[in-house]
């Protein structure tokens, strides 16, 4: 594990995985709505959306998607991760009420840079609504001993170094 | 176009594009973290985010993604569009103040599922912070008049065809 509680790259083998799960509600979407700008009427106008073959307001997929993000930030790598891309297919809407389960999964390990291909998907009640990969930069022990060596014959004159130097004790 | 204001598929041409812009603010980075249960520290800790490699607080990737989402939904396609599928590359980090351009272009019909291949990139002061391709489903007129016909011999005995039936007039 890193200081802040991810999963360095040394820790990750194929086949862990970490899940979390979120009911999304009317407040989700609305929210959802305000911060991505995205105000089309399926997702907020219900006397609209249920002219539509969705039958009523739906989430918007990003919301379930970003929960993806909040897993793999979150849980597996954990804090730390950077996230470099993700893949996402929509397959079936998500409605207020409904419980998302985000499940991500170590699927490749490629240490060149550290980096993870995870598969990632939400389901409601078992059925998939999204699935896809990831690709993650998780943190290294190693990356760390080679920075700390980096920075060790540097002088202590910036903050960054300074911090640079702190994580090496 | 359909009746609602988004381009059907077969107004659609590669090369057409749209943009969509948005000044991230601290508050839409707070209700993202809400909305998706995303609470890493990088997005709502300073203190923690000035020891990262980010030196501050970087929104959540798929905050700026959700635009493109908004862009396709709100502008090209439009109304009416079925979001199938995104891929994102995940470039360069996205902070509160920083404007966003989502600007999403066709390139690639395929009209036998009325499925459309488009380009999505987001870019702040010109520099790419995210890149992909997105796969929708716009709406069609042949698909209306093939609808149309299909439910004209049917009694109008639910919401359901005399919907069908009214779009038909």
């Amino acid at each position: 594990m890193n200081e802040i509680g991810g999963y360095d790259f040394e820790d990750l083998e194929a086949g862990m995985s970490a899940s979390f799960a979120k009911t999304i509600t009317e407040a989700d979407i609305l929210l959802f709505a305000a911060a991505s700008g995205d105000i089309n009427a399926v997702h907020i106008n219900e006397e609209f959306a249920r002219t539509t073959p969705f039958k009523g307001r739906i989430a918007h997929g990003m919301l379930s998607a970003s929960m993806i993000s909040a897993t793999l930030a979150g849980r597996l790598p954990g804090p730390g991760t950077v996230y470099l891309g993700q893949n996402l297919r929509f397959k079936a809407p998500v409605r207020a009420g409904d419980t998302v389960h985000a499940t991500v999964a170590v699927k490749e390990l490629q240490p060149e840079k550290s980096r993870v291909v995870m598969s990632t998907v939400c389901t409601v009640a078992g059925k998939v609504v999204i699935d896809g990969e990831a690709v993650v930069m998780a943190t290294s022990r190693a990356r760390r001993v080679a920075e700390c060596a980096d920075s060790a014959g540097e002088p202590a004159i910036t903050s960054e170094s300074i911090e640079a130097q702190r994580s090496c004790r």
